[in-house]
């Protein structure tokens, strides 16, 4: 429970506001500023001429009007001069770029992640992208801080690595090794990969406006990033949205974390791969062989895919029950499986879903594609600028 | 995104904090609020002299203190002057209190909800009763405002009960009935049962401090209200939190809602009755006896209590998965039901819970037992108040 804020505190607060709602919506005029934030012409003025004087934003008339009188001034962020550095540790790749403000990614580097590589292997080629470009940044750009998205449980407080099962860590200090790396460029915050792809999508893809959203994000594994009431559900160590773990299924298989039946184990890669006489395989590509086939008339890849949307159909039901949400994304390889198993996902939801929970959910393919990641991470960079502008 | 508040704002923002802190936390003395609060002792003293203008707090020396000096004055909530009607329409029981600023029971009534009562017929009694206290309240004494739990789907926008089906209500304008038959004693806000529970024992029960909560509410039907990152989770439509109907065993038996296998035809009432021999009873006197039973040592229901904590666990691990909350609290008819198995609920839920998810869940039963509706519905009302304490 905390006092209301000082005046320095509320400009600040304006401050942030205003800063946060360019990095959102991109440039915007002064006229509209003042609409959008309900404050008076003279103090979007004052407000945007500190953020100039920090260099968070520009300002210059727009390109035509159309209109008579003096037009508006158009506010934008800097995102060729303030950025932050973002990477992304997935199954199979890593991830690093530079996101500028607004959310734009000015440049990216990727590489394999071969499958066995340790949390130390894969930090040296993340450190070395940030080396990389931080050694190309002009003079007069800014870095804001570092974000770290991973596929797996991690602790919100320290960036440990409890367990990624899909990669193969346990109890991994990546957030420290990480830092210790970096060295210079700003602090690191780091978060689950599903729930800041959640977060990108929510500020600038499928989800924006809505403020109850699941986002679902599956390879070999299945996690969500869960947006309620506005606001992320990630739990008490950050933990949360270990959707791929709700168990569908008490009569059937083993799954890696020691349980049976988990919801991963019924929509997960592997299952759709042994069910359509490819066990021995693994990957995004063979994902889609199976898509292709199912499309083609391949009956045994169509009802592996009868199977998996069935399934995911029940498990986004209980979601739906729990949650009660605006709309359901469906990222990473199940986005190619809600692509063609649609009508079977919606039957099924229809069935487990109450109707007063399912009335008003849509469900939909993501936006931002595996930009998301970078994009995501980024925000939880940009977090603490957004916080207070005048932070050092 | 909303701008920052003007002065006039931050001094109600402040206001509110003090009487939130003071209704919240009981009778404290104007030292502890100004450490509390982070603000003055100026400050503190002229919104204290605003709260006693308002007639909303009063301010008295303390009993004793046994130290020197000059004591702070201690600063309570007007607790008998400014309260609000709450109400609470349940499987088996109607109940109606007035309740103080500050979360005290002041007065209530009961009575017995026959089976198959209709919404019209459950309205009148509770008007009844609320009429009664009107007549009988002191002229110096103030209604905010009433607060409303159904055991149901309740939508958030106008009390319309969408379906309540240990009920038996579906689609039941009760919101509105229910404001034209109060009449005058202030608005009206609606919650579910379980959702204004949470927000009881969050304030002053067995959740105080935590910021990621489940409350499992179990008679015939089982729902939860959620609090994740100290917020409730309803939903789009309010209506989030329907656990019971998260299917848990997809060849278990069909369920009331149409679907199969839902959590609540493996946990509620009627699985617990069937299973210990009790099939054509209902109650919680009777759920109770097979409680009673289980610890004599019949065999019956001690299987049939290991049966249903076993199923607990399992859907207790799964909510634990989503959320990584810090309390489970269990409420109801499951709060004896857990009190006999525990380890059996505890044991299931080791296994499907990840351990990062579930290594600081303390399991827990209520502490304001049937209490916690009325003092929960009436937080509802009391919401207006302490946002604004100068509304009128």
């Amino acid at each position: 429970m905390r006092a209301g804020p000082s005046q320095e505190e509320v400009r600040r607060h304006n401050l942030g506001t205003l800063l946060r709602y360019v990095h959102v919506h991109g440039a915007t005029s002064r006229a509209e500023l003042t609409t959008r934030l309900g404050l008076n012409r003279s103090t979007i003025g004052a407000l945007t001429a500190e953020l100039i004087s920090q260099g968070l934003v520009s300002e210059a008339p727009p390109k035509e009007t159309g209109r008579a009188g003096r037009p508006s001034l158009v506010v934008r962020p800097e995102s060729e001069k303030i950025f932050a550095y973002s990477l992304s540790i997935e199954v199979d790749r890593l991830r690093a770029g530079r996101v500028g403000l607004g959310g734009r990614i000015l440049e990216q580097y990727e590489t394999v992640r071969p499958p066995g590589m340790s949390a130390d292997e894969a930090v040296e080629p993340l450190a070395r992208f940030v080396r990389a470009m931080h050694d190309q940044v002009s003079d007069d750009a800014r870095c804001v801080g570092s974000g770290l998205a991973v596929a797996g449980m991690v602790r919100r407080e320290d960036g440990m690595v409890r367990l990624a099962p899909t990669i193969g860590w346990v109890e991994e200090p990546v957030g420290a090794a990480l830092s210790a790396e970096l060295g210079s460029p700003g602090t690191l915050s780091i978060g689950n990969h599903a729930d800041v792809c959640a977060l990108a999508e929510h500020a600038r893809g499928a989800a924006v406006g809505c403020d109850n959203v699941i986002y679902l994000y599956g390879d070999v594994g299945v996690g969500a990033g869960i947006v309620a009431g506005g606001r992320r559900v990630t739990g008490h160590g950050g933990y949360g949205g270990e959707v791929g773990h709700m168990v569908v299924n008490p009569y059937g298989r083993p799954c890696d974390c020691g349980s049976r039946g988990c919801w991963e184990t019924e929509i997960g890669e592997h299952a759709l791969l042994r069910l359509s006489g490819r066990e021995n395989r693994t990957g995004r590509d063979v994902v889609l062989e199976v898509v292709d086939a199912a499309v083609r008339g391949d009956s045994q890849a169509q009802h592996a895919l009868r199977h998996v949307g069935d399934w995911i159909g029940f498990g986004v039901g209980n979601l739906v029950n729990i949650f009660n949400p605006e709309v359901v994304i469906f990222g990473g390889t199940l986005r190619d499986v809600y692509l063609v198993a649609a009508a079977q996902i919606r039957s099924r939801l229809n069935a487990v879903g109450l109707p007063a929970c399912r009335e008003h959910v849509r469900l939909r393919t993501p936006e931002l594609g595996a930009d998301a990641a970078l994009i995501g991470a980024a925000e939880l960079a940009f977090e603490r600028l957004l916080d207070d502008p005048l932070i050092p």
